[in-house]
Order: C-alpha cells, then sequence, then structure tokens
C-alpha cells in the first residue's frame, strides 16, 4: 500500500502515475519501457502511465503521486490508502492491431475500443495509432458502430420538447459562423436548439471560440436546461457538458496530429448531437476544391453516409452542399468574425451579404423541422424574423443569459496585403487563407485574424488591400508575414473576363 | 527568462518541460491543449512538451523545469537562464500527413521525418502516426530512403579491419538464439563480429536480454572496439551504443504499441548494421505459418527487398530462409536460453539438436565472408570449431572480457503443462507460446519463460509433460495459468500418421 499525492501538473488528457526510484511497494528497477499501471483504492480503478521520479520532495517512497487529470478521477484524499497493479493490456488493442492490418472490425470492437479510450486505457499513442489506421478506410456500417459507441451512456434528456433541433457545419472554409444567427433565428422563432459547438481543431476559430467573444460558452447540463428553456436556444461549448467523452479525448489527439478524417468527423459531429438529445439536424457540407471536401461527388457520399447513420440511429438529418470556394463573410479569427455575426443580425448594410444569405438559407432548412411550417416557407420565416429585429433580440437574450464577455480587443499589428495587379477576384484559397490566420494567431487569439476586403468577383486595382493581417504578439506577427509574401491566397484575373 | 530546474522525473523518452501557472515569462492561460515548445540557452535548441503546475515546491513562477530526459540533453547546470518559444511545427509532420493520406515519399522526405524524430521534435503521438500510415504501405525506394535515413551520422569505423560481419535473425520464433552460438564460432574463427543485438519488442527475450544472463551487454564505442580487437568478438546491446538514435526512439514507440511491420524491421536492422560499421551480413528469415513471416512468399519478397538495399548502401548481405514452423531449443526467456546455448557450446549430448544445427549453418554462411575459405566449407570449419571446444573458449572469454553477471534464477513457481492424448506432436504453434510466456514474465523477468520437453515429431503418452512454465511473481504466474487452459499451443496427432 502507498499513500496518496496530488502532483499538481496538468498534462493535457493523459493520466501520469509517479512512483519514486526506492518505491517501498513496488520493484520500479525494472521498468524500463512506458508502462500502464492500475490504481486501486477509488471507486473504480484509474489507468495511468507510470513515470518515475528520483526526488523525495515530488513523491516519497511511500507515496504514489496522481498528476492533476488522474487526482481527479481517483476522487480520494491526499495520504489515502492506494495500491497498484500492472494494467493488462486493454484487449480492444488486438482490434486496434486487427485495424492496422487492414481488417473490417465489428460493432462490438469498435464499443470496446471507444470505451477504453473513454475510461483513459488507451495512452495517446494508441489513439493515434486507431486513428490513423481506422483513417485509411472504413465501410459504412463501421462509421454506423464508431458513431454509436461515441454518443457513451450519457445522453441529455428534453422531455417536455417533442422536436430539438441543431445545426452543424463540416468546417474548412474560413469565417463561416452561421450557426450563430441560425441559433438567433431558431430561438427567436420558438424551436430548442442547444448549439453544441466546439473549439477550433485545425482552424482559425471554432464557433465556440467566436460564440466566446460575445457570452461565456461553458455550462451544465441544468443550466443548458435551463437556458434553452427560457430562451429557446443555448451556444454551448460541448466540453463543458458531461457527454462523449472518448471523444473529447480523441478530438485532443487530433487537434495535437492536425489530422481531421472526415467518416470520423462524421461520427464524431453525430455522436455528440446524439448525446445532447437534439432530434433533427440540419448539416453543411460546404465543397470546394480548397474546402475540406473537395468535389461534390465527395460530399454526395458523404450525405449519404450521413443519412444512412441518421436513419439508423434515429436522427432526422437534413444535408445540404453548399458552395465552399472562398471564405465566408469578411472576418476570419474570433473577434472578426463575431463583429460579421453581430452585423448580420443588426441587419447593416455592411453586413456580409454572402454570410446574411446562407444563415438564412440553412436557418429556414431547420425551421422546416417545424410540422406546423408549411414546405418551402422556412426562407420566409427565417428572412421575417431577422428583418424584424426579432433574431437580434433572441440573440441580444441569449448572450445576457449566458453571461456577455468582456470583448476582447483586435490585434493592433496590423499589416495590409495589396494587390500587385488590376482585376478582378478570381479565387481565394482557403487552406492557404486558414494557415496564414493561424500563423497570425487566430488559433490561440480571438483578437488575431484576418480582415477581408475583396472578395471572389470583386474589381481591385494595383496597391488595393485585397485583406489586412491583425496579430496580438510580434512574433506571430513575423510568421504570417514571412509566409504571406509566399502566396497571399488570391488569385486576380486581369484579362476582365470572368 | 526563467531559470532552469531539473525535476528529476524520467518518462520513458519524452521530453517533458514544467512552468507555473503563473509563470513571470509566458501566459500559460490561454494553453489549453499539448503543445511543444523550443527550449533556448544551451548549444542546441531542446524540444520539449509543456506540462502546466500549480505547485511552487515543483517549480516557481519564475522557473523553467526539465525532466531527466530534456534536463540532460540541454545540458547547463541547474539555475542557468534559459527562455522558451512556442516550436513551429515541424514541416516533416506535413510528409507524415502525405503519408497517411496514401502518398509515396521521397528520401528528401525521409530523412527530415527521421532527422526531426532523432531530435525529439515528435510527439510519440506523431511517431505512431508516422509508424501506422508507413507500415501500411511502402515501395521499395521509400524502405531504402527509410533505411539510409535511420543510418544517421554516426557510424563506427573499423579502420584496421578488411571485413567486420554480423548475423541477425527477423525473429519471431521463440528460443531462437543462435546469435550467440554464431559469434563464438566467428571470434574463435578470427572475422571480427560486433554483434549488435537488442531487449526484446514482443518477444519473450530478445538476444540482448539472453546474453545479459551472462555477461554484460552496455558498452561504449571505445570498449567495444577494444573487446573486438582482443577478443574478435563481442555482443552489444546497441541501445548503449551512440547510434541509430531515432531507431531508438521510434522502438520505444513500436514496443509499446506492439507493432512490428517487416519493412520497418527490414530497414531498422539494416540501418543499426550499417551504423555498426558492419561490411558483410548474415540475415536469417525464419518462415513458418505462425512465424512472423508467414510464407516463403512473402520470405522471398522480403529477401529480394534486403538484397537490393544491401546492394544500394554497399552492404554484403547472404539471406537465408529458415524452417520457423516452432520453436528453436528447448528455452524460452533469457535463463533458459542461455542454458540452452551453453549446453551447445560445451557440446553436451543433451543439447538440442535444432539450436546447434542451425547456428552451425548460419555461422558457416558467416565464415564464407572471408575470401580466404572456400566455397561450401564453411559449415564444416563451424562444426570443428564447436566441437573442438574453440567456440566456447571464445565464449569463455568475451563473457570475461564483457564482466560475467551473477546469473538469475530460473522462476520456482512451475506448473507442467501435460498432454491429454497420446500421439505424436503434430505442431506447436510460436505465437502462442511467446504469448504464454510473456505472460509468465518472460519479458520482464530474466528467470521466467516455458521449457519445452517436447518437440513436433516426439511421441507423447497422455500424461506426459508438454513444457513447464516457470514464472518469478505469482501475478505473472496466474496470468499464464488463466490462458494456457484455453489452448496449450501444441497439437497432437493421434492416428500415429504424421
Amino acid at each position: 500500500m502507498l499513500n496518496l499525492k496530488h502532483v499538481a501538473i496538468n498534462s493535457f488528457n493523459e493520466n501520469l502515475a509517479y512512483v519514486h526510484r526506492d518505491c517501498t511497494a513496488y520493484r520500479v528497477d525494472d521498468i524500463t519501457t512506458l508502462t500502464k499501471v492500475e490504481i486501486h483504492g477509488g471507486v473504480k480503478p484509474v489507468y495511468a502511465f507510470l513515470q518515475v521520479v528520483e526526488d523525495t520532495a515530488l513523491v516519497k517512497p511511500d507515496e504514489l503521486g496522481l498528476n492533476t487529470e488522474a487526482f481527479k478521477q481517483i476522487n480520494l484524499p491526499e495520504g489515502a490508502n492506494i495500491s497498484m497493479t500492472l494494467a493488462p493490456q486493454a484487449q480492444s488493442l488486438l482490434s486496434v492491431k486487427r485495424k492496422i492490418a487492414g481488417n473490417i472490425l465489428n460493432a462490438g470492437e469498435y464499443d470496446a475500443i471507444v470505451n477504453d479510450i473513454a475510461s483513459k486505457r488507451y495512452s495517446n499513442m494508441d489513439i493515434a495509432s486507431f486513428l490513423v489506421a481506422s483513417g485509411s478506410f472504413m465501410t459504412t456500417s463501421e462509421v454506423l458502430a464508431l458513431t454509436e459507441a461515441m454518443i457513451g451512456e450519457d445522453v441529455i434528456r428534453w422531455d417536455n420538447e417533442e422536436i430539438v433541433v441543431d445545426h452543424h457545419c463540416f468546417g474548412g472554409v474560413p469565417g463561416n459562423k452561421t450557426d450563430i444567427i441560425i441559433t438567433a433565428i431558431v430561438a427567436a422563432y420558438g424551436l430548442p436548439m442547444p448549439k453544441t459547438a466546439a473549439r477550433s481543431l485545425t482552424s482559425c476559430a471554432g464557433v465556440a471560440d467566436t460564440f466566446s467573444v460575445l457570452a461565456g460558452v461553458d455550462m451544465d447540463e441544468d443550466k443548458l436546461k435551463k437556458l434553452v428553456k427560457e430562451n429557446r436556444g443555448a451556444i454551448v461549448d460541448y466540453n463543458s457538458l458531461p457527454i462523449a467523452s472518448a471523444n473529447k479525448i480523441i478530438a485532443g489527439v487530433e487537434r495535437h496530429l492536425g489530422l481531421t478524417q472526415l467518416q470520423h468527423l462524421a461520427a464524431s459531429i453525430l455522436a455528440i448531437k446524439l448525446a445532447a438529445g437534439v432530434t433533427h439536424l440540419v448539416i453543411d457540407i460546404p465543397a470546394g476544391p480548397s474546402a475540406r471536401v473537395k468535389t461534390t461527388t465527395e460530399a454526395m457520399r458523404l450525405r449519404k453516409l450521413i443519412e444512412y447513420i441518421g436513419d439508423m440511429l434515429s436522427l432526422g438529418v437534413d444535408v445540404h452542399i453548399t458552395d465552399g470556394r472562398e471564405p465566408i463573410g469578411n472576418g476570419i479569427g474570433a473577434v472578426l468574425e463575431a463583429r460579421d455575426v453581430m452585423k448580420v443580425l443588426r441587419n447593416k448594410e455592411d453586413a456580409p451579404e454572402d454570410l446574411r444569405e446562407k444563415s438564412l438559407y440553412l436557418a429556414g432548412h431547420v425551421l422546416e423541422f417545424d410540422p406546423q411550417l408549411r414546405g418551402g416557407q422556412g426562407y420566409f420565416a427565417a428572412r421575417e424574423i431577422l428583418n424584424s429585429g426579432r433574431a437580434l433580440e433572441a440573440m441580444n437574450k441569449i448572450i445576457y443569459a449566458q453571461g456577455k464577455a468582456p470583448q476582447p480587443q483586435l490585434g493592433n499589428l496590423t499589416r495590409d496585403i495589396v494587390s500587385t495587379q488590376s482585376g478582378v477576384v478570381e479565387s481565394i484559397n482557403n487552406e492557404r487563407i486558414n494557415k496564414i490566420g493561424v500563423l497570425a494567431g487566430a488559433s490561440q487569439y480571438p483578437g488575431a485574424g484576418l480582415d477581408l476586403l475583396k472578395k471572389v468577383g470583386d474589381k481591385v486595382e494595383q496597391g488595393e488591400t485585397l485583406y489586412r493581417i491583425h496579430s496580438v504578439n510580434s512574433t506571430d506577427f513575423a510568421f504570417a508575414n514571412s509566409v504571406v509574401d509566399g502566396y497571399t491566397g488570391y488569385e486576380i484575373n486581369t484579362k476582365g473576363t470572368f
């Protein structure tokens, strides 16, 4: 037996256990490689990876230290008597090896893999292997099995609601923050919409990043239910809800690896929505040569996959393939995107028309989940709600209820990227624009990003500004500047034929 | 600027940097995911992953802590002034993503990947992704590029030797410790053989594990050169030599994942031999339904690959496909295998005949690298050296020179696995035998393992012992026992036709 010690180290999602080299209970000398242990004494065993300490100030020979993640999980006071055994290899890792070898796994295997990930029996290396191996090919049934497994045990129930709606976008198009506008319109209409959002994985800003410029996005299940009851809408970072825990761990590894695989993304989105108790979901798949989904063929395949999974798991899905050939709106990065969103909601004259129209189109389809609404009337209902100011009113209520945020400053290190030619903007490369925005600091600082002053089809004179880079610190600013000169992401047609 | 602190934590191959939540030099609040940093102040920047600490006893707000691995690498005293920046993403990770997407990488890309791994710019997750992605398919040119990259900068030179020989086995057949016998024969003959060996990755015992039962296996380059000069042979754990550093890091991840992919293994073996300055190499590929290489077709493909890489990198290779249908020798696990090896060298009557014959066959081919020796005479020369006792004499000199080890005890928790039928042993499943041995503790304790009393073709009576399990602790013993009853790994032919 050893005495529990909290070693106050935050390791970002991996449980670590610290034992002294001269541990009184275990022979540590034999341990020369990464070793998984099982710690007993709490309600359930806690899995952790062993680190060997040679300083009694950290842990004494009769102590077992746990990092913050593991200490929270074991939920015992310091000094509690605990013991440790070598963790037997998780059986489901054999399925991961089968997947690496190119096999098709069954639903039971996906269930076991996802459960073992949720209970932290996998190292980040194991998770990375699973993601790369399953990412290389999965059958439709496998994606269904993965989705079902990732829903998990904890599902939010909306006992007093007939239908619960949501909207989600597959991403890959910078600036595309229709979700916030849609939530305001749908809430004003009166359908319950608990919009589950996430922080950015590989983009300049996720919906949760952008909305957190306006209001708090972390809340527990009770608060979410209360807010949706009172305001009909809320925008929540799903990480703050006790759902889809395996997905959160997997997302951490995906973020680190910079991996986004479409089938995984589909499973992840659908699992989160089902765990959030959503019954009807509009999905936006932007397709374009520099978007995440490159072709309409690929988008159509993805649509069929989502429709199949939706049907099998009793989720009403309405999938829309949209124009993903250039960024949506002008701002890229949380503060600038929030500015665009509020311009649309306030019916400002300089509100980005593409963001407004796309939001109305998708909101209209969400509204049509209401059996009371006549088919084809969704768009007009949405437009009326936006134009009348009722959407803005709903948004203000939501912001107030979630706690108005102290709006962060826009980064004041700026540079205007000017056109070297006169002509018409022929194309804007999403991936390049996203990369420059990320380098400018957008994925880390809400105030960083790009402000696009020209969009596809706009006339531009030589020396006129195409877009403006905003950074909040000089390192990021230098990074972005060092890259942008190679290729701005804009193509200018100088021939006048478009 | 922060003050360097050594946080005496051993994390098994990953560099970790510890900063306090209230760090005076960096805003740590923004950090919510695994983050790679670059630490400046030493001769070269050191890469590490950030962990956030909330206890000033571990690190103070004006300190930057490094774990033992990173502290060794930065090579500065505690208190030294150091600074930290976010590490830009290693460019070569883009190549890893290209490999994940199914592309063929060029030699420059493999070089960059391997260099970045060696300088610890990759997380273990990144390495796992690379291994799984490249493991799914590589062209012959890619394996060549990977091999060449993994040789690294530090190559051992044998200035006074015309040829330097070695032998290596692809593994997958328990008990197969010909290497030690071959080294003794070759050394007695007089060819220089610095046998580079490794600890077990997924097996009961690697050559380094087994030989460390007899003598020390860790030495630096100078000592290795001195020993080979004096005794013509040495058996060294390559981890103790300053060569092939990327390979060591990769092997750590492979061990954790339990992955062994044949093309990776070929690249790894050949890179280590080339870095060790070997000029001529015999390779043993055991093939059999339960070996690592399942078919002779697969073995032949591997042979051609190795011959191609050998030719391109000026390494003389002589590849032999051998019978891998059952374990070689009787003992499995370091102590039992060392016993078999010494029985063969001592020409004991009960020495395992298969181990003896296979060692002579392969040693003969190593000897034939000597231009002085007439073709076809290698086997007879090897046999004469073994029978005359000169191999034993050479072995004793090598053991003495490397430092005789205090021989560990054979595990005294034993169980005899008996045959439930009378008949003839028809087959022994290598994978099953290896698994039972590993569960019995063989990969962790030299004294654990299996002693095979019957081999394929042996007659067996009902109730007679097939093999004996040895464990050194009761947990392992229970594990092995819980599994062995399901399937012993032996098939008995009761019909008398074989």
